[in-house]
């Protein structure tokens, strides 16, 4: 999926609200954002989001010296979910369907925002979650593509979300492996964020090798390229992954909420829609 | 009242917006993008709002052709608003206190978005406004300045929001120097709007020889310079106007919804507050 000119903006708002979380130098800040203006002034338009965001996030860490700005977020996520996981295995176990609990569930991970949401936001986000109707709903092929997988990968995105897809990857109950950023970017899961949420215990964590806010596949190793072509199911958790990949006709199933209009255009659902989809069947614009 | 640091983003989403309106050509509104990013990655940011909106709205016109994209947006706002005019005058005739009624009144034609906002948004914020409290309210001070001054200058903002204002010179009911943008930028008025709304039977409009979406006195004619000093009474509507004249320490009355942070901030108010301020006594951060 290539930016639209919403992206523009957005990557201004991301650049003023990650900067603003290291310092509160209002010069400095300005600053970043004038970088930025000459960087995105000079940028090609005709690649994904997640990678001219990279470069974005790089003139963040490059000006503050700070190479991990959401460190302790993704740490408060990361428990504030775990502190969640008993009560929401109960509810997959006591479900009727407890694979499309489990999707659901990972979905809501997917939604919510950690850094700010309260732990009453939280649960009514996931009410909101377990009760939604698909805009792109394509269970039964994921299941199916389920039952005959054998090697299955799972690229995952924010740290917190983790534990939401420990969740989904237990109902798999399959050999899966579970795949990280290389490095720090944005509120993105790495290995160690992965390690905290529980995932060594039912997956293999790899690193694919890209640090940018989606798995951009020229810009991952060689390693995990070979694992990604060998997969016959991929699961694709959020927006980042979904720009990365939505133009690949392979078995990939997407699990995310549209979170901003130029992916829900993109997907031909309405901004706020909940996705299950599979990039070799949906319309893309 | 200097830019922050929030005006950044506000200056691409006022681009983006505007460019839409002209064009649908998407390669040639990032080029419009791009081209704002260079200037403001080059703008000093140690003046006001309305300054920097200047050089934005400049390269808007200079790459699209077009000089007034807001040209039928205005004449449809001020339609509308004359439409509204014979019950708008009617309510403030039926009024305990007429001259609270018609600044309240020409506040809420400051608040309203003519361009997006269909008659029954209308009607809900004109009730609003109607029994807001206000956040600033220097009223007693306006009244009083009312009572003592033989020269008025009044400053308008948007089209449309001058049939509003025309309601509040019909109950000052003194000679009023309606003062609009010598040429078109953003939904700003101008003469001719203003004698559209009917300015022209009850003040004298005249341009302060100023384009910028605000009215930056060091752009403003001599001729305009002359009045202002003279005055003894300066209505002041609007943000932009706010902008540029906020650290003037003279009998200036700022009437206006705070619509975005950075004015709120400036002011020590909450966004979406009402204001009637005095420039010699509010607190400038």
């Amino acid at each position: 999926m290539k930016a639209y000119l919403d992206c523009f903006l957005c990557f201004f708002i991301q650049a003023l609200k990650t900067a603003r979380l290291v310092t509160s130098d209002e010069k400095a800040i300005l600053q970043i954002l004038k970088d930025v203006s000459v960087y995105l002034s000079q940028a090609s338009f005709d690649v994904t989001p997640s990678e001219i965001g990279l470069g974005v996030y790089r003139i963040l860490s490059q000006r503050t010296g700070v190479e991990d700005p959401y460190k302790e977020v993704k740490e408060r996520c990361i428990q504030q979910a775990l502190s969640l996981y008993p009560e929401l295995k109960r509810l997959i176990e006591t479900s009727e369907d407890r694979l499309m609990t489990a999707v659901r569930l990972s979905i809501a991970g997917n939604v919510i925002d950690f850094g700010t949401g309260s732990s009453f936001d939280l649960k009514q986000e996931l009410g909101t979650i377990l009760s939604q109707d698909f805009a792109v709903n394509r269970y039964k092929e994921f299941r199916d593509a389920l039952e005959k997988a054998q090697n299955i990968v799972y690229i995952a995105d924010n740290a917190g979300e983790t534990v939401f897809d420990r969740l989904l990857i237990e109902e798999i109950n399959r050999p899966v492996i579970y795949v990280v950023r290389e490095k720090p970017i944005i509120n993105d899961a790495t290995r160690e964020d992965a390690r905290l949420s529980g995932l060594g215990d039912v997956s293999e964590i790899m690193s694919s090798g890209c640090d940018a806010p989606g798995n951009i596949l020229k810009f991952c190793s060689d390693e995990f390229l070979k694992i990604y072509g060998s997969a016959d199911l991929v699961i694709s958790k959020g927006q980042g992954n979904y720009e990365a990949l939505s133009d690949e006709a392979r078995p990939i199933f997407f699990l995310l909420k549209a979170k901003c209009r130029v992916v829900a255009r993109n997907l031909g659902v309405e901004e706020g829609s909940i996705v299950l989809a599979d990039a070799r069947q949906e319309r893309k614009e």
